[in-house]
């Protein structure tokens, strides 16, 4: 397994030659340069990172990875804990949201147990469990520093399985009854962010659930007092088993040359990790949706990044992630497969 | 030919009690309530329209109408005329980027020619020529009332022809040097504004050509004096061939039940004019994108439409309808393939 040291060692900065390639390109296609706007963009920055001149689209994959979290029982969420499991049978078997997009955007599902509460195996799923479930955060650390340390290999290691099976583009998806509670308290000590700031409703708390909810991660920002600077101190103290994986997965994928879909604010606060490990990894990542989260917004701004869609999804899954996928892809097919100027026998008037 | 009259008549309010019934199919599926957002609002809306409870993916088509502007003698443009023929070759060719996203979207690509300039005929673009381009809008009249009048009946007719032919969602597109500059006029006209406030640099032209389009957008508006009350005579005063044949299109899918994807500003000033003729047409239309033509928002507030992406696209084509279309299709695949909490034996929580 590759370490997280060497791994981070091994992520380098984009090509930006190869950015500079592939709007040259865009350039010389019938159409006014710059037309196809944030396309474009997404496009170059595609060329970048995969370090080639014209990328082309390739195998994607969408990985979500689940966990359980000790924090549930402060009654952070709106479903009970069992839901976890139900749901990775249920991408496993189709009938899930992520199911549906994955298909739609012509990617494979992986769907990854990192560690859901009880000793559940499940047909399809991939075990890469840490343990049944994290402890209570807002009791004391969700997880030893060592097993933290190994969830982010956990996801290393996956991304390059994924890579070595041809898969040339990544989106991320987690599912985890209290993950959004996790994501916030997360968020606020890596951003300097009160808790009343980021925590959100979720997939659906009421008024009683919210201030719960906020109460609970304040608790588990003071039980541990997690130190900022030490992103994987944060992931051990408040974090959770697909948080870790996650930024794992994106250091792997960002290591590996490979652009990495981002979906929801989960997700997005494992990219914050993952860029707090390894800066450079962020040049890789790209934004798909908003979530109405509200330290999803302040997650984004952080990495520098603009999300791709704005439709008020909430789900998570990776379903953001997937759509988003659908995007980058259209955005390559354009640069492959659109006719130039001289080709098509158009008059150029360089606008 | 179905008249304009008929067609009027024909369409419908959308049906609300199958609105109804797709949410509630949306509500007993695995996710929380509502957290699909616009997804879900998209489902909904093509429920009401198709009067189906349950609508699925229907075959669909990116339906791209090029005309040709007199105005564009005013230098409104960066390009020449001869660009508009040359394109539709490209787009019939397969090396547009309407024709990579057309394939991406998985929908048939029919290319019309409602009148371009000289006397040409390219294969594989359907000749539904109104003539060799418009007058010069600047110096009086576009077209006769009388062909505003068959450009619009064109549209109906094509859309009962590919309505017949098994397409159940239609996306559309345009092409025509100068369109933007007329578009603008009927934007200006129907909704009260002065040109400065609707014109913008199209498809990029510097300062000088701001000026001279704004300044023949003006004069075209004074030299026909249209009534903003007589959307038949401000098409026939200041518009192109492809608005009378896209407003057509439009009225025709909504009195045959099936919704219309716009593009941008041209394909919206369309749909505006289709609206003053039967607002009831308003129904059937989802907002693709936002350009960044400032009559484009305008445009689409006045309709009362919400852009699905804005990604500071500003080719046209249909680019950005092509998009939405694999949006809406998303969220039909949704509705019908995902899984409920009783199928899928996962706990609900009714959030």
């Amino acid at each position: 397994m590759a370490s997280l040291d060497t791994t981070v060692e091994l992520i380098a900065a984009p090509d930006e030659g190869c950015a500079a390639a592939a709007q040259r390109a865009f350039d010389a296609k019938t159409k006014p340069r710059g037309s196809l706007g944030r396309l474009e963009e997404l496009a170059r920055q595609v060329a970048a990172i995969r370090r080639q001149p014209l990328p082309g689209p390739e195998p994607a994959a969408v990985v979500v990875v689940a966990g359980d979290h000790g924090i549930a029982e402060e009654g952070v969420s709106a479903y009970p804990q069992e839901v976890t499991a139900q749901m990775l049978a249920n991408f496993a078997g189709g009938g899930a949201a992520i199911s549906v997009l994955a298909r739609a955007a012509g990617a494979r599902l992986v769907v990854v147990d990192a560690g859901v509460r009880g000793d559940v195996r499940i047909e399809g799923v991939l075990d890469r469990r840490l343990g049944p479930g994290t402890a209570n955060a807002a009791r004391g650390p969700a997880m030893p520093r060592a097993l933290a340390v190994r969830a982010l290999e956990t996801g290393i290691e996956l991304a390059g399985e994924l890579v070595s099976d041809g898969v040339g583009l990544l989106a991320l998806g987690d599912m985890g009854i209290g993950n959004t509670a996790v994501s916030s308290a997360v968020a606020a000590c890596l951003l300097g962010r009160d808790p009343e700031e980021v925590v959100g409703r979720g997939t659906g708390i009421d008024d009683d659930g919210l201030r719960a909810k906020v109460t609970a991660v304040r608790r588990a920002l003071e039980v541990s007092a997690p130190d900022p600077a030490d992103p994987v101190g944060v992931l051990a103290a408040v974090g959770g088993f697909e948080h870790g994986v996650l930024a794992g997965l994106a250091l792997g994928a960002a290591a590996s040359h490979v652009p990495v879909v981002l979906d929801g604010v989960i997700v997005g606060s494992a990219a914050l990790l993952a860029a707090r490990i390894a800066p450079a990894a962020r040049a890789a990542m790209i934004a798909s949706h908003l979530s109405p989260e509200p330290a999803h917004a302040l997650v984004l701004a952080d990495l520098g990044l603009e999300p791709l869609l704005d439709l008020r999804m909430r789900l998570g899954e990776g379903s953001g992630a997937a759509l988003g996928l659908q995007l980058v892809n259209a955005a390559l097919l354009l640069l492959r497969e659109m006719a130039t100027f001289e080709g098509a026998g158009v008059t150029d008037a360089g606008a």
